[in-house]
């Protein structure tokens, strides 16, 4: 150790090459040991983790000093009635936030107790749009054309570089000189970020030769990726979900201690007003909370909980009770690839039945959506339920100190 | 064990009452094992943490079960000239994402050999803004009179709920009979949103009170806290911070491959007219990958990636380089409370020397969001760098021909 | 006249220099035949004006060849209750759509006998945004710091250009190597445009000689001028008004056929959850319409009309009716300057009793401003009423199924 | 007239119902005179109209009581390399703003100059979009299930509605219970909302049938009319089209006094970063006079210019020079209908060639869409030009302290 911990003193060895020169985990600990002389910090808690430390090394993570931990809660049972996802969970939550988990386990005893989450999935589709140069604007509008006219044989393109995804459909998009064309692909379980980056650059390629655009950067941002947009709150990315459910007055009066009337003047000067003023994309109470919490838990890609935030929550009033619903327009998620090898996140996928590739491709990733959002509207009627009883410092003061 | 097991599955103890029975980490093992039951699923890795969990379980997290944990790895050194961070760190980097790490670091190389990252905090200030309802437009503007008349008063009552925290704001949004009003804090450490709900709840209390508003919920989403929203991007929330470094075309040519028109390039079609043209509210390549690293990794909330990744970032064409630069409005840090606090987080805040709260308070929050922000321009340098040298090396091609 | 068309063909004279060489009346002539000659177009109603062609061609319009007509009818009368404007006008409409006056009429109507629009201004500001350029974030700090702290130097200068305006407030933002300085003015009755940009430049001149900093462009877009922005949206521009108004459950099916749960169904439907899912910065039914005929008719710059456009309609469920109302963020309207001195514009202003300065500075361009949003109020009702009705009827139908 | 003035004043006649009970002209005077005597107010000019006045109170305008007259200029000649515009062209502009034609035309001499702008139309549609309420998530889905099923049956019920339009398109979006359909047509040479909403209406009522949807709004804000929504900037309404053109070094230097860089630069930190940072819609410096002074001046619907302001303008710089284009998603016009029929604004039309229908249906629509395209670039370039040499005047001066 103290021989290799020199090496990198004086640089003869790189601290990214350590695995290199031994096995992954000891890699790890003397480049721990390393930092930890440098800096004079102590790292006795990063390092005991009990995940398999090679293949996140492989797989995730570059320089690995050891592991964080985040505090791993469950809300439910929720029973959810989707298409893939049809019984009751527990839902997994990884979370630091105090008050979350009992929050949301309030929702699910209100939408379980109601007969469970409706829940739909209407769109499903991971995108990439790498943009392009053209001389000028006549020669962007016949690089358009080009490619209108040749969606087949760029599906094919696509096609030879996987056997798990499946081109959709391309939009192209005409900014002066630059041409954005959104690729949209069926990505099976997978996020499928990477597969789609890889069949876009094949068929970049081969836009490139027949047309003389010219490929400026694989990702032009009409993706778009993990940025608020409103195109994806429009058109929709990854999976597009909506879940609700009918609450009658009774169960509002004795879940909620509020009324109909209350929910929605609360969803509507807050979600609907509110976010209108404020010159949002997301029209919800705290739907990014939920949806980091079980991405962070099912190893799921924690940058996309920016698109996630782009939900929509409703209200509507209906003869003896209240419809919420919430719709979620662009949820990325899948149950192979990324975090969800890493052991403890596999063990929360398994939790709700949908680790790895599902029997039939995309189930198991679908099933993961519907239960998400169905959580989301777990949250969504807790928060704005507390809202309407006056509820929220109250908890905040009780749980959060 | 078995005796809790079945009290839960008769229902006699409820699964969340289990902390009121035994010690918390019994407690934990009882649940575990009980939705181990339930479910058929396995928890041999959640079950293996290292973590205080006593405390997670009081603090962090209700119906805990065990952990998740997240690969942790570093990128450095990266050199900072900020106001509150004055140094060369290593940064902490929890991710699951294959290549953002080694992507990051080649960006951290190039800034600390280019000089460091200038960086500084434009703006500081926790935001809430709770929604009242008036009973007509009149109403509504004669209780934002009294507001802008009656701010000391208000400024007392908020100092009445809080010894860390300082209102420094407040600032009235009428919407027919919609009164937002949005309250700016300085939160020291903290990130404060706690502080800043426990403090408006007092001051809406003497709103309500003085005008016959009625307050109908603390959060009216003009705050705006965890959706994306035009607000935060213009008027900032948390901290407002900038990082920009200056590449000469050697280093360009050196690091990156590439030329200063062509990272120019890239950054305009893509992160400025792309964004443009998806209607989007961030103006970066991938700011949210880098924070959600660093603040899995430091304990933040994962929910405020939402508003980290409005972040824009600008290339300017220089005399014999470039200067390209990071704005990240609305960065919401903290290093007290919250998920700093737990074992492998507080070890990573410690690495950046800013764990817990600083001799002056705040200055340990802004050294963090400082760091982040330098790590955010490493970032984005790395990612256009490669797009840029792609781009270029395609151009080469085609002119070849 | 022969004499010099032909001078204009063979270029001995310019186009735009006729007025150079002739009376004003006889320049627009001679242009007018020249075109005709030109082109075989013929101009037989464009040349037959009755406003003082002197003054436009002097102030309004270069290379002048006759006017366009746009029909003129009115709507009203409309009671308005308002702190600037309180009795019932009738409102002058300058429309090319027909229905358009009939429905604003019909809005009128109901509201004029439910006792009047509540109206109120709740900010008065015009505002222009220079764009500096700095070295880097440093130097675009420091600049910040020096503008915030020579706040009262840049009013004195600012007011050395004009006696009519004020500044009123100075907010600066950060991005990268840029400062936008949001300079805000008091401008009286004229809508102000021209006063701002003139104490900007001064303003501009100063910041550049004391710090270093460099002016790129007097408008750097966070103006907003004439582009959709959520700036204008939330902090709003020129005059932020609401206007609201009371209707009974009698009045409710007597005027529009429909009830009060219909028409909050309708707003939701529409104006809140369809503008939220669009990405919109505007949430309302028709404002523009409304206010572009206004603007027309009373010599208003039509291209204001898209801030205009931001406006926010809701519909509050009370006991026993709605309470309906709109907000314009954004509303930029004067009664001196610009098309306000042309004699069929003035007539119109004439007609609302605020044609010219106010015997109090400031006051008749309010007074026009609480007008506008009261008959766009109107036109709000009469439309999300006429579609009330038909959803009404057509919900009666489907439920006798 | 002093009879009729009676019996409005007494009642006895409604104002709106003049028209039924003498002549139009008479009408209109009597309307005129009754309102100045109930106003004391003086409508000379208002009065001395010369457009058929009939024809403007039966299509365009309900209580008409005479004219408003808007000067008219002209820029140009502007070359115009389109589809459908391909000559030189004096534009007809109306306008109130001195010193914007005197703009544009600088404009138009430099793309004149430089050969012509090209122009291309990329999409062509106009749109509305529905709004229905669906019982549950559940329903909503299947509602756009059988709307998909059935593009085939609504494309009949639409073509049956008009012979001139035709149904392009259907997008369905859900949100909870409300189903948005964004249907979307070829209009001809006509605007087209007119034309659309009766087909909408058709279509609607075989949807509500055949589903059980409930139609609540027959615009439900998805469309997007007249309120700013990144909708229209994304997948653009009515007509999108780009407009180009090459300036030479030369060329800058000679017309704008200024240089590529510095023109670039201008358009970076005013147009892209000023309006990201600003949170708006639109990327440009002044598109909205420009389309505001054509559409008034040509008959067009000035509600309309608020989709025309999601204009984006981009400066590429190129080896010894830059292209400059714009590129307007959502511009809608049409030379038939509206307000085009009108004398003044007829004769508008006929001297760019476009008046009326064209001879194959909606060519004329698109050769004055490529105009306004060309003469929106004339005016962006004539003000970034402009602002790009004060800047680089000053910089000078800076440099040569």
């Amino acid at each position: 150790m103290e021989d290799y911990i020199g090496k990198l003193k004086d640089g003869t060895i790189k601290i990214h090459a350590l695995e290199n020169e031994m096995p992954v985990e000891e890699a790890v600990s003397v480049r721990r040991a390393f930092i930890e002389e440098e800096t004079g910090c102590k790292f006795e808690k990063v390092s005991g983790f009990t995940i398999d430390i090679e293949r996140a090394a492989r797989k995730n993570c570059e320089n690995m000093i050891g592991t964080v931990q985040i505090p791993l809660g469950i809300a439910g049972k929720l029973k959810v009635n989707g298409e893939y996802a049809d019984s009751e969970y527990y839902i997994p939550l990884a979370t630091t936030e105090g008050a979350l988990i009992a929050s949301i386990n309030r929702g699910c005893k209100a939408i379980t107790k109601a007969g469970g989450a409706d829940v739909r999935i209407q769109r499903d589709g991971m995108t990439r749009a790498p943009v392009f140069s053209a001389r000028d604007v006549i020669h962007a509008g016949n690089i358009i054309k080009w490619i209108d006219a040749n969606t087949e044989t760029l599906k094919e393109i696509a096609q030879s570089t996987t056997s798990h995804g499946k081109l959709t459909g391309i939009t192209c998009f005409l900014t002066g000189t630059n041409v954005y064309v959104r690729i949209e692909f069926f990505t099976g379980d997978a996020m499928g970020m990477n597969m789609v980056t890889i069949a876009s650059e094949k068929i970049s390629e081969k836009i490139c030769e027949e047309t003389g655009a010219v490929l400026v950067a694989l990702s032009g941002n009409m993706c778009t990726d993990k940025k608020p947009a409103a195109i994806n709150l429009i058109l929709g990315r990854g999976k597009t979900v909506s879940a609700g459910v009918f609450l009658s007055d009774d169960m509002i009066k004795e879940v909620f201690k509020t009324d109909a009337k209350t929910l929605m003047e609360v969803n509507n000067r807050k979600n609907l007003v509110g976010s209108a003023r404020a010159g949002a994309l997301g029209f919800n109470a705290h739907a990014a909370n939920v949806i980091a919490a079980i991405f962070l838990a099912c190893g799921q890609d924690p940058a996309h909980v920016v698109e996630g935030s782009n939900t929509i929550t409703t209200v509507d009033q209906m003869e003896k009770g209240v419809y919420v619903s919430v719709t979620l327009p662009s949820l990325q998620v899948g149950t192979v690839g990324g975090g969800t090898g890493l052991d403890t996140q596999r063990e929360c996928l398994s939790l709700l039945g949908c680790s790895g590739g599902g029997e039939v491709s995309g189930n198991n990733s679908r099933k993961l959506a519907e239960i998400i959002a169905s959580a989301v509207l777990a949250g969504e009627l807790s928060l704005i339920g507390a809202l309407g009883a006056g509820h929220l410092a109250r908890a905040h003061k009780t749980l959060g100190r």
